[in-house]
């Protein structure tokens, strides 16, 4: 049985203050927590039901584990319908971003994203594509909020996800940074060479013009229907792929 | 003011069994609203507080307008901070789908999808491809659920969402039938030709095996990361613009 003071503890990580100042996030369900076990990530405790077997997660490390009531992980789950299973998970510091760090490779950029979905489906969709950092403007939806972690289906654990001043990091970028607007250059024509940053904007109101002025290069899907626009996190993987299926040819 | 019946009607309507009933259903918000307003749909009713003047709407119709208070607009709506505006729309009948109708295009059919947010992002980037039809089976979400007509920003006043019996559908159908699966052909070296329809699958277990029978080729993704799976909206978007970017070349 959880104390009180534990099931205030899990409870509070729920919201991005009380993770800042605990350094700590939860991870739910059986595939997500298996993809952060065999992660780089540090596994502060297991909380299971009497519904789950722990010996299925084949444990080489020592982790604190423990069986609680189905009332208890109601509480301290962030779903209507809670798994069987959550870990509490240590957030980790990535080394400072710089130039050389990001040569010979793609990486994707968010300004002011809101959405936890959206966010999670980049990471996803990052890790599907090889990508491995996402670097964030400071005001971006938080990584460890509990909707990111589930819509991220366990990538997290394999993406750096970085927030950033964005205007003075990308002021010190030598790599070609790329834009997702509405009125840029053609994706499937776009060379978009061996390395680069892919600067994708807010749900509603795209790049902010201060970031657009560090971009060397915009870029649009084309559209032939009549949608006005397309969710952040599907434009997102569209370049992506225009990437990557030039190492198919 | 709402008389209690209609806010029953109104409340009612974000259930599937009363909208089959009433033939009804909600559309929230002033970018949404419009698009339907402009669309073939029918509007029933419209439904505004004091903070939004109905003039910007501009109707040439003779819709029913009333003001109601906030109190009766956060009753009928389904979410927790609702806009200033709400449609009651009629839910259309689409002819019943045949071979010649899905001929020279291209269209997509969703086996068992179950996330509205998903549909709902399928809807909008089907839009933004031109792609005009979508063919669900029985059991997929249905797309006059409140999250769907949110999540597809308007892009459902322009698409047909038909549901049928897909073995049925798909045995009748003599144009390329191409399915989404793991372990398929690379979506970069797929003729698609100039129509066919594209098959996607339910979030966590795919195409039925059922129908699996009835797809002519499989197709893939080709992934170069290690997430074990992309989110069903974003493959489908992939797929979808590797038919678009052939009218580029």
């Amino acid at each position: 049985m959880l104390s009180k003071s534990q099931i205030s503890l899990l409870k509070s990580v729920q919201h991005k203050k009380d993770r800042i100042t605990h350094g700590l996030f939860l991870v739910e369900g059986y595939k997500s927590v298996i993809e952060f076990i065999n992660s780089r990530y540090q596994i502060e405790a297991i909380y299971h039901t009497a519904s789950f077997n722990p010996k299925v997660l084949k444990l080489s490390q020592k982790i604190n584990i423990s069986e609680i009531s189905v009332t208890d992980l109601q509480k301290i789950s962030s779903f209507k319908t809670p798994q069987d299973l959550i870990a509490l998970v240590k957030i980790p510091t990535w080394p400072v971003l710089n130039n050389t760090m990001l040569k010979q490779k793609f990486s994707l950029v968010l300004d002011n994203l809101q959405d936890p979905g959206n966010l999670g489906t980049i990471i996803r969709t990052a890790d599907w594509f090889g990508i491995r950092d996402i670097i964030c403007s400071e005001d971006t939806v938080d990584a460890y909020n509990p909707k990111v972690v589930q819509a991220s289906m366990g990538s997290l654990s394999r993406i750096n996800v970085h927030y950033v001043n964005l205007s003075v990091v990308l002021a010190q970028i030598t790599i070609p940074v790329f834009g997702a607007v509405l009125n840029g250059g053609n994706i499937y024509h776009t060379d978009f060479g061996s390395e680069g940053l892919i600067v994708m904007g807010n749900e509603g109101n795209g790049i902010r013009p201060e970031i657009m002025n560090l971009i060397n290069k915009a870029v649009t899907i084309p559209r032939i229907g009549n949608a006005e626009s397309l969710n952040v996190a599907v434009a997102t993987a569209l370049i992506c792929s225009e990437i990557n299926r030039k190492s198919y040819k």
